[in-house]
């Protein structure tokens, strides 16, 4: 493992990405708790003075991912809706969108959704506090994509008028509902889950 | 607060009850990592001996709490649709009663599911692991009220027919997905809430 260490074209980026993967890979499947530190520095061949060298704590890199995560799926959601006109054609790619995930992609929604009230209290330790206020702004980007997905089609007479806001945080929450008992290994594949939570959204929102 | 230490009537159960509530105050507020155990039982005016002797670690509390709640869940599911012929009519008791709460209810709600994951693995300790055992359980219990609601709809002819094991948790995620955001300090009322899902959850299973 050495080896990994002295690499001369290893950048501090690339250390980073690594200690990032390998931390998904232990949250995700031991769970935050369960997981030491010292196992994630292991894992990637560094000793845990150079691991502290990019996280200061366990905490900081949880953090860390779960911001990284959520402006993914804010990249994602987007992506997917940019240019789509019709609000139900846009509402259904934005959930199509939500389920289009490699399986380190399932870990790190696994980890945001099983941390999410580490947002709401203030940090001590300045790098981690970053983290945690970056995140929670995301998290506001993210509902608001949904809420302003139903406020125009609502406008456009697509969908009935209700509560936008509340029913968009509904949407939201149903989507991510999945991330907290889904397994690869199970016995429903995830195209089949993306297709019944594609029409359940429809139903709720354009009935 | 010694007076209430050596209170002649308060049997080992009624300091039990004291220990949970302020723990769910606790928790339910500041949050259970940023809780002290020390502070529970300076609340409830014991020494952290005698606490011990109740709960043997913050997480045994933390474990019963969720046990509690889980149970208190599937009673409230079953008392609101016992007798309830009509499937629509049973699914609407359903989710008015699971929105029907005191303020205490609203922090047990929010501590149980900011805290799902501690179910999935094994505890070293015995009592904790007991309380695990059966506070897993008790999910798989909750989520076969809502599925059997739907099947049984659904052979009705009052549901279309799907996947009622799938849309079931669906139904659940989204109505447990406002006790991560809800504060009864917020702008919107519970019975608005309430409302808005009811109809949702209507039209997500019944359309």
């Amino acid at each position: 493992m050495a080896t990994r260490i002295v690499e001369p074209e290893a950048g501090p980026r690339s250390k980073r990405a690594a200690i990032l993967a390998a931390a998904v890979d232990c949250f995700g499947e031991t769970g935050f708790e369960a997981t030491k530190w010292s196992t994630v520095a292991e894992r990637v061949g560094i000793g845990q003075t150079a691991l502290y060298h990019y996280f200061e704590s366990k905490t900081h890199c949880l953090l860390t991912i779960m911001r990284l995560e959520l402006q993914r799926s804010h990249d994602k959601f987007t992506e997917a809706t940019e240019g789509v006109e019709d609000p139900t054609e846009a509402l259904r790619a934005a959930v199509r969108a939500a389920y289009d995930v490699s399986e380190q992609e399932v870990l790190q929604m696994r980890i945001l959704h099983n941390h999410m009230d580490l947002l709401s209290g203030t940090r001590k330790s300045k790098r981690e506090e970053a983290e945690r206020v970056e995140a929670r702004k995301l998290v506001q980007l993210v509902e608001r994509n949904w809420t302003n997905l139903l406020v125009r089609g609502m406008s456009m007479g697509a969908f009935p008028l209700r509560d936008a806001q509340l029913l968009g945080s509904g949407v939201l929450g149903l989507i991510v509902s999945v991330w907290r008992w889904y397994r690869p290994s199970g016995p429903t594949p995830l195209s089949e889950i993306s297709e019944l939570i594609e029409g359940a959204c429809v139903r709720m929102v354009a009935t």
